[in-house]
């Protein structure tokens, strides 16, 4: 394509450029962050994905975010938890990975930053299973899942303070493997570098690892793979 | 045991795995970290612990957890210096370790800090004493307890700004030494990390460390000691 | 399968315990890590390695480690640029992954990290391969070779300084891209620091990151993906 | 001048030194940082400014400093998304730059700090113009734009997560680029942190950087750049 | 005692004050650390503890401080991967401790650091067994150990890279776990900071931990809770 | 002073333990950090000095501590900037110290750092000076005030951002200079470690430097020289 | 240009991906950054550089890089001191930068980065001059030089240790001020980490920073300006 | 002085400004740090300085230093120790200072900082006095030495790991306390960080600090008090 055609596929509003080529070139439209965004520009960006679409997702929705969509919206899904607004198509488009996102978590603090991964993975047309609370405390909570594990096309582990449930879920497995460093913790765990440190350095091989708290980027992961 | 007969001590809640083999592997039931929980999760997971065995202990909890958890249970104890609340069995059994875990603190605001502690290892079966305000800055003060800090089976030293007070306690004596480093301070305190970083560095040889501000976890190391 | 049957898996010699699970977890036998160890405890490893399997692959191999195991294995192949150390069964098997694995580099310094990844995604029986010096500062370098890109099953860029390639790669393609941040940089590129934090931020969604020059482990995951 | 002549230009104020060498030295007056100043100390030194020269520039002002300068001089313009609070002279001089100051944003959460560049640049008597939201996960979006890009006097590009706008567009022009990285982001962007390395790290030869979030720092170099 | 009588105990030489009151306060004579001191600076402490009790321990010696030693005291025994040289007194004493100090190492380059400890505790009279290469990427290699870790009165767990198995120790047992980071690792590991991290922040509760490397002051702990 | 002798200097509080050793070894009375602390705390401590000496200081006083200590001393004066309660003998005795100690600060934001500085300094018997914004951006706002620097016995340098004042200000005299950084800036400036680091490596000879923001430790370091 | 014209540019040797449309773009060909190259990999990339222009740039020369260039080039130029090999065009073409660029240092030991950056910014066709050690422990070195600081085009302050010297020259002079840290002095200068963030804090407006020993980077990018 | 008188002052060689101004306003002339320049511009500044007072002190100084300066002048004197060359007055003057500096090492490995600070302070006239190895982990080693602590004028405390001593002699004496950092240490000592970071936070009030390992500097700091 030449330059000026690809301009035609970018609108330019004033507080945002839309990229019209994301469906062509990632397979999905745009996701909204909606953090750092005012509610109006949020609605704004959100109202031409819709009129595209038919549908949008956003992540890391504030209260007022949260509210200013639903009143648009009426039939977009607020996930308190995950912090996300999902407006399916309608009606939603049936699931076209080949396998099944499976999201484990090593306990329950890090189920929000699960639910914004397992509503990302949804809405970019999964099938999602879950699997929680079996951090390596108690290793026999994962042990006694390993076929659950196996089953999977691709399994993200979402775990905060030490983060090593992925380096034993690596383990176990052979299928892709991505970790999500959470900000659970305190003290030394310093916002969740202590997870993103011991998942970077996991000694089980062909772990990935997204940035903390990034459940969203987790469940992107999984679906380019999944969609491969 | 094989994976299913480990299953079944397995409780599966929709937010939490609770590990019903942890009285067999650490001598001791779950303890709860309210922390990243709501309030209904953390009462759910005690009333699991509470129907087992009569018992629970809840840590970092904030004002909704204590009121939450003391509202369900009026019996349970809430330590607000300390934010634990605590349900003894009834009536509360008796020490078991061998001999006192003596909690010493440098200064008036590590309190909370050897609060928790103090309430943990009552919990963990342990005799509880506590030497406080000590800190190097006044020497004499920690020096004239001598035979106070030997009598201990296991000493938790808790301390902040720069974490020196458990380098001359670990001088002072043969015993275990427990080092917990607190946020205490301000500047380049950096949160607890320079009296981290002044017992991971310890010239008095044979001391340990635990995380910043963690109370609970060197209880739980004391208790260990106390009971091996 | 019972304790005692996992025990006899497990090959235990002074300096080590070989798992010879690997192949039915992970679907390839172990990977010998050189660094920290005596070129005698890695060709020892590897005896037992070629032993069950008639192969094995060495990383990180420094020159000793090279001479030792070219020594005693003369058909072994060695690749001074990726220090890796491989010896291929005889004859060598086909490639069972679904499609190639691509693996990009961002500058001329950073082929030794891109080595590696080509030796190990080699080992683990995929085909590769490369794209070389096509950093951002000179933005057509990629853009040319887009379509290159998306033929790929997955996709590796390995990238220093301020490792911006993956983010620009990502956002052309929607197969897996695995950043790889090299050591490559100087001043406040703290040694691959200022690179991995680019990657963990990355503005492409679902791009995931591995350790610093960690060419073998973004291999293993991209062999993962390519085989799931 | 002696010493004695140098501090007639120093006006002593109980809580600040007003330099009124400025204009020469510096070819402006002393802008006004707002933060850690009381609004009273605020408008002292923003009356002494005026007084001088009919003007004056306030930045990172919070609402109390806002709201006190703007009552005590109603022509002020406070720029909310900016935080800052500009009085121009009357009638406002025209721009006296040798060209155009562009200030290109990745996204649209870092626009708060472009627009504190861009009331600065004005202030600083340039002209500005803007380029909004054109990150490199769509690299099209800055691609199309190559020709306003080459031609502005000074290009100041403003980025949070990865930095990695600024390094594209120091390779796609000759003239200077000025990186403000912005604490857009989340997890590992450690506030700018990221973003900061990036640009410092930038593979694109002659890229500067002020320090994260400083819109100002940027377009007052961007003006001597200008002016020169 | 009084000053003077203290001071009768403290030998000073002009390089080095010897306290002769630790076999008293601390259970043992001091150990030398050759790091940082010449190997003459070393022989004469290591002369001054020898004539008092036939003994001495000297760790991190270089070649130059183990030739020295092993020169004056041809009798000393040196442990290359350890650096340590220990003259036992004749003939050596039985261990005094109650039971047994279990070194466990998660892979085989950290055995320098199980080396060091492993002396040490004997050196303070200590029973020492060892457990290697069971790390958690093929957790099985430590499950099928665990009747083995629970008859130890102390584990001390030896880990580099991402630090998790004295998180998965700790939850398979009830006695004292000792958790020491080392240097194994690249890039992220940064010297053993990613191994530190992942111990503070165990999910295992009452896991203590000591400096990075540090299997010298790991022995000494286990030493100080076996002989409690 | 025996053990016993030294006890009786110690009032041991359940909270705290008094040291009234410090006249003595110090020169003067403990000083009460309020931080950390809560109001009846802080309020039972200054009884206890007050009781003895007919005075105290509190820093970091927050609200709360400032009320409850002037509503129980009404005598006592309440710093606001400088966050000080300060309740001086009656009558307040004269100043000691050889000369005066000059308080210098780089900018307005400096003030609270610099007040602390001077309430303590003032409590610790010292003649005190003041002089205001003169950082280094303006060079002639400190060089014409080089005799009113030369004239101090010590001078304390306040100052944020970059932290540069004191190598400027210890380059003009060869009087004592202590520098204190503060946390005033913004990105960078990290809550003050880029002036710390500034002042720690001055490149002017015999700077010394105290903890981000303490004017309290600066001023006592500036009575010890001023007494000496 | 369509991606077939602009693949017409791009020269694809086996290890690099020469740029020959950045005398278009940028205003001058690729230099050659040899840190992290083979010498030969430098000398083949040089031939091609100089087979269009009959000239190069290389920098980061380590003695090998140097040797192989000026064997295979003997017209070229090494400057050992700054670690350049700059071989002129024949004959050199004049400057047509507007003005001189004026490079500053703080000390003798920031020569080296101030060399890089003087062949640079004459490869890039500009005037140097220099100042040298002109730091702010002396700050009248640097204030009787005004006059030359202020004729200057371009002013490039070359500091280590605290970098202070930058925001003392952005305070005397109104041209544009770029600075650049260098690694120069020990402890808490972290390799150039305290230069860097106290450029980047400067207090002196529109002081724009490069990275740590970036003597390339500043020259490039004082070059941009003095050709705008 | 004008700026004409000022500039006679200075002597400016091609690498080096020598600020013959040091004596009137720093009390002594330039001490040279050797580090990062080459031995002709050691000898070439040491000439000129010698010329004017018939005395330099070089410190820093590695081999190659000490030998060419010694080379020159036989009659200076080489600290290996201490990396210092001093060539003293002939004859040399009396110390001028009102007291003794007495410098304390907290351990053996000290002895290095500890000499380049005792060289220091004897070439700025003071007289010196040395406590050695008193650390606190045998603490009654410093306790009984209270006395000797007390009669200096200034006392100079070094001490690597976790920098615990200047907090203990900051408590015991009322006499200005320096604390040295020295990077003495391993694994979390970070190169003396952890130990800055102690004293920056000690908990005894009024000790200022100085850069890691920076013996130079705390005598200088030393001398400036003394001579007050």
């Amino acid at each position: 394509m030449s330059l000026e055609e690809l301009e035609r596929f970018i609108e330019r509003l004033p507080f945002a450029s839309i990229d019209h080529l994301r469906p062509a070139t990632q397979g999905h439209q745009e996701v909204i962050l909606c953090q750092g965004k005012t509610p109006e520009q949020v609605v704004g960006i959100a109202e031409r994905l819709e009129g595209v679409s038919g549908s949008f997702l956003a992540t890391r929705a504030e209260p007022a975010h949260g509210a200013a969509l639903t009143a648009r919206f009426p039939r977009a899904e607020l996930n308190e938890l995950g912090r996300t607004v999902y407006l399916p198509a309608n009606p939603e488009p049936e699931p076209t990975g080949r396998g099944t996102i499976l999201i484990v978590t090593a306990g329950t603090s890090d189920l929000p930053v699960a639910e914004e991964a397992a509503v990302t993975a949804r809405a970019l047309r999964n099938r999602v299973e879950r699997l929680t609370d079996v951090g390596v405390a108690g290793i026999h909570r994962i042990l006694t899942q390993t076929e659950v594990l196996r089953s999977a096309a691709v399994v993200v582990v979402v775990a905060g303070m030490e983060g090593a449930l992925p380096s034993v879920v690596g383990g176990l497995v052979a299928v892709p493997v991505i970790a999500v460093p959470t900000s659970v913790g305190y003290g030394a765990a310093f916002g969740g570098i202590a997870a993103l440190l011991g998942m970077l350095n996991s000694c089980a091989s062909g772990v990935t690892v997204v940035n903390i708290d990034n459940g969203f980027g987790a469940a992107a992961a999984a679906s380019r793979i999944n969609h491969s």
